[in-house]
């Protein structure tokens, strides 16, 4: 099987481009998840994963990620991507959400606690603590946000 | 390399959900694939696959999986998602098909199975059998219907 | 952690197909990356990974992939994909663009030409070269353009 990661660091960071691309690259750049090969998960935190603010991982390596972005072209939207983790009370896996949009980062921050509350009532867990990080950005040509939740070992 | 699985499981379900977000937790937990970290692969089944019907996956591992989608918010509406596995006579590697829009599950089952007949034809590759897995709903607000193929080992 | 790929092929294709899916599925084959379980990656090309053009990889493996791709239904339509590596002076890294959509080929590389050269300006890397891989289609009914870097061991 595939190793289950042990850590995590999140992560967000906004940037313009030249293209849709270029833009998306900017943002992982600022958000210091550049020169990664991102895998994209749909996301939960492993059991035990410990938070890691000082995780820095060698570029070029496959990392799974949870992550919400947005790319928007209209000069002067306010555009906004959030991640969160749902830290349980009882030390099992916890749950991450992801979110973005046309609106600014405090919408996508509340929204996205919303989520999380939601993701522990369907499951009948106790919700311990919810972890927020998100980034906003006023678009001048072609910008993008990004944030997400690194896995690592 | 990556260890290439040598399980799989079929699995199915729907939900609603407060957010686009949530309806899709809903559904994997629905099917029984909830509190995994799903990694989307296009989706081959790989030689000599045993098909485990009991397979259960602890929490928070990273999984690859195929699999159809489908989020709608218009009340009324009858959404539906499924995945065939197209079984080949000589023992080799499968085909895995996903399938997801705003139709019954006897139309997404149909379809889908044409989808597999397709991809043995274009192979010249004898087809032994086909299993199909798939869900429908209804949706209130925001529903969610989801089909997957687990891979695991 | 996850193993970082060591080797890379960059490939191309097109097809038509009966559904969008098995037009994909046909793009895959006409690429030489079909059978495959392609793991989507944003993208970037590790360190000291070398370039196998009789890279073969066995059926049904989880290969991890940066891709572009397009599916269109409009006859007489002029789809292309393409991808390009940017190959640094420096040995470190380097980076991988994904581009497709409704225009020739040569239309795709001079752009994702400089999407590569943006990349690098953003990281004040210089550039040692650029190698590219595009697929050109013209849609009858339902076809599909597709470019990918398949990472492997």
């Amino acid at each position: 099987m595939l190793p289950m990661p042990t850590k995590y660091r999140m992560v967000a960071g906004s940037s313009e481009g030249a293209t849709e691309l270029n833009a998306f690259d900017g943002a992982l750049l600022s958000a210091g998840a550049g020169n990664l090969n991102l895998l994209r998960v749909s996301s939960i935190l492993p059991p035990g994963a410990v938070y890691d603010e000082t995780l820095v991982i060698p570029p070029g390596n496959l990392v799974p990620v949870a992550y919400g972005s947005i790319v928007n072209s209209r000069p002067g939207a306010t555009i906004s991507a959030a991640v969160a983790v749902g830290i349980p009370e009882d030390g099992d896996y916890g749950v991450i959400m992801e979110l973005s949009g046309e609106f600014d980062r405090f919408t996508a921050e509340s929204r996205i606690r919303q989520m999380v509350v939601n993701a522990f009532k369907i499951r009948n867990k106790p919700l311990a603590d919810v972890r927020i990080c998100s980034a906003e950005h006023m678009v001048d040509k072609i910008g993008c946000a990004f944030a997400g939740v690194l896995l690592w070992y």
